[in-house]
């Protein structure tokens, strides 16, 4: 059933303007983002769904004219946390002892991640982070594919550029990929019904056993 | 349908090594894996699938013991190419052309893509495929939960060894992340029935209208 999906979809090339996806669709993919694994539940990223006409041109702009971005319906930025600090971590605690309760195991747990992590090189944070988004870009597009809507994930993008249209950086966010949400235009779309192109299993997977 | 699933599963804490998962649903998370977008369809990283007792036996100790690499049905290694090279590209644009036909476009796309991987610094390209693994490792997890299969997403582990006893670094791979996949033992479990915890959605996405 997911396989099916997942021969379903392709990054689509050309999108028709005249299509609209519809919210409760659009919700339900956000939905599969929020619902990501993500290391330690810590969700280091967020979602900047964009729909304005205007602020669409403009990243269309900053990602070289890449027409799904504007001929689509919305465009997710997925933006990853430029770091990890001791203020967002104790954001997922409290949301953790609210949701589950206080317990000594969790509080050992956070406190150790956090002497892990914070103080550590920005970039290695941000990395670790920029990851866990991808996970987010992989079921955003899966559950676009079970919406039967088009999905078109993207990294040519200039991400400074993305950062400051958006207001990301006073935000402690970096944009790392994106994601145009829309309808093919098949007629116009060279990579519509072509074949998908994959490495053979045997040149993929390792077994050892 | 796919929300459904992955409010379903969990980081799987205790599994159960009654319990072993058939071979077509092993087979059919792998295909998922396979099917996972990556940036220019590169798939730039394997996937390592260990069943043998011994060797999941040594990746436990080189995971500060986690249950769940022994007590599952196999584990999954995402182990991302080191680097982009000339010949790894050129192996993806012989796939293509084999699958698609040689074409003036194709061709112009993959020499400029080799003019901007290839040489650049081995540490970008690396993170660059590291984040493309983390989508495969995402739609593991997903396609696991449609086979209402156990999964155990793992960032806690000694790359270095792991990637020393499984032979990785001669075959120019690093492992980034592992995924159990097996049964819960529900009753040892101390997550199993916990109430799933995110962020609510007006603290995850920003929506510009």
């Amino acid at each position: 059933m997911l396989n099916e999906r997942l021969n379903w979809r392709y990054a689509t090339k050309k999108m028709d303007p005249s299509k609209v996806v519809a919210q409760d669709k659009l919700d339900r993919i956000l939905e599969a983002v929020r619902l990501a694994p993500t290391s330690s539940g810590l969700q280091p990223f967020e979602v900047i769904v964009v729909k304005n006409a205007e602020v669409r041109a403009k990243l269309r702009d900053a990602a070289y004219g890449q027409s799904q971005i504007t001929d689509g319906s919305a465009v997710l930025v997925f933006a990853a946390w430029d770091n990890y600090t001791e203020a967002r971590i104790d954001d997922v605690v409290a949301m953790n002892e609210a949701q589950r309760g206080e317990s000594d195991a969790l509080t050992a747990y956070f406190t150790n991640l956090k002497s892990n992590y914070v103080g550590r090189d920005a970039e290695i944070n941000f990395e670790h982070a920029a990851r866990q988004a991808y996970i987010g870009l992989g079921l955003a597009v899966t559950a676009a594919a079970f919406e039967e809507v088009d999905a078109t994930p993207m990294e040519g993008f200039d991400p400074a550029k993305f950062d400051e249209i958006l207001g990301l950086s006073l935000r402690g966010l970096k944009s790392v990929a994106v994601v145009a949400i829309g309808y093919r235009d098949a007629d116009g779309d060279w990579l519509a019904g072509a074949t998908k192109v994959r490495r053979p299993m045997d040149q993929f997977v390792t077994l050892v056993e």
